[in-house]
């Protein structure tokens, strides 16, 4: 048994029952946990659901402490304290990768600080997803997460966006500025653009839409909204 | 069965047997392909091994095409003429996520243009790996690729790197320039900055050290000498 602190992967999605995407491994390490340190409790008992428990132990049984943008400094130092009792905490995000997007990294750069040991484990990222179906250059990208809420400063964003061409930007959106967002970027970028729009990622109802911003600026995006969208600009490699 | 261009996830080291990194939903798409395109044929083959395939076919049965970055325009529009033809053809990488710092999106790119469906399947990446171990910020992140060789060009791009301070920054460098570029590194970064080296990342004997620059600068490297480091620099969040 490994001990210390366990980045682990979850679905993307809390209602997609099947582990067919995470890494079998998972299923060794999560019944043997000390406790999970989640984003909230909902997410972590969803998490918890997915694996078989020894039996004499159920996922009830397993102490759930929260760690997200509400959490003090002083909470975070409890989680240090617990972690340096010698135990195995699984840290997980309520979708998708730990510390990616997700505030987990303070606790990671904690952990180190106090030698404790650090593992991590892959997994579904709509990040990386989106940006792999995409068809923009992966050998050198940006992701901004969420833009600017101003609209001065969101168009400020996007030309700073539009002038680094050599590289693939990815930003997300709260699902309720879906629309707003696409309005923006296909006033403010340049027609021969590309944009992508991924959305679903991982489910049957999957969208993944490319197309240069010239041909997206005729239409009126109503079909996204209020989707959680992950977009991907850039411009793709004339030459190979 | 589904149809197109499948992105699948490889394991990060060819000599790792298991299986155990990589989502099971592969072990169905794998033995259903039409063929598959690779990095290299070596690579290929060593991913083919880790399937069983139905007591009709082997994976030596398997086609296999070379999408690298010595592929001709021309030898990618017959690898479009072959998805162009209905079958399912996977897309992988010797290590890791195909497209992610790999040639693999010029292929995703001409599919989208001829309504070929594209799939992506989740799994290990030694750069998001990296990012999570770090316990550096990955709220905003830049992946770089290889930095540039010229002495000059890699000084003004790390001086830019550290002007970009608001994000962390990952980049990777062939193993015999190893030592040479934490040289640079410690010398152009400021004491005060965070560097995160990994190596072997999902192995037994992976390596993760992550140090303020002023702490490195005391070091020779010598440890790491060959190895394919992956880096990471940054600045840690000191609110929560």
């Amino acid at each position: 048994m490994i001990e210390g602190l366990i980045l682990l992967p979850n679905a993307l999605h809390p209602l997609v029952d099947s582990n067919e995407l995470l890494p079998p491994i998972l299923l060794d390490i999560v019944p043997t946990l000390s406790g999970i340190i989640a984003e909230s409790e909902k997410g972590a008992r969803i998490f918890l659901k997915r694996f078989t428990f020894n039996k004499h132990k159920t996922f009830r049984d397993l102490p759930i402490h929260l760690l997200n943008e509400h959490t003090s400094l002083e909470e975070v130092e409890t989680l240090l304290m617990l972690l340096k009792k010698g135990n195995n905490w699984g840290l997980i995000s309520d979708c998708g990768l730990p510390v990616i997007a997700d505030p987990g990294a303070k606790l990671v750069h904690l952990a180190h600080k106090e030698n404790i040991p650090v593992y991590a484990y892959p997994g579904p990222s709509s990040i990386i997803l989106a940006l792999m179906l995409s068809g923009l250059p992966g050998q050198t990208f940006t992701f901004h997460g969420y833009l600017p809420r101003s609209l001065l400063l969101l168009k400020k964003k996007i030309g700073l966006i539009q002038r680094l061409q050599d590289q693939t930007h990815i930003f997300i959106e709260v699902p309720y500025r879906t629309v707003k967002l696409f309005q923006v970027l296909t006033t403010e970028l340049k027609d021969d653009f590309i944009l992508c729009a991924a959305a679903n990622l991982t489910l049957p109802r999957q969208e993944v839409v490319v197309k240069k911003i010239k041909v997206w600026k005729k239409e009126n995006f109503s079909n996204w909204n209020k989707k959680p969208v992950v977009f991907v600009v850039g411009k793709h490699i004339t030459s190979f």
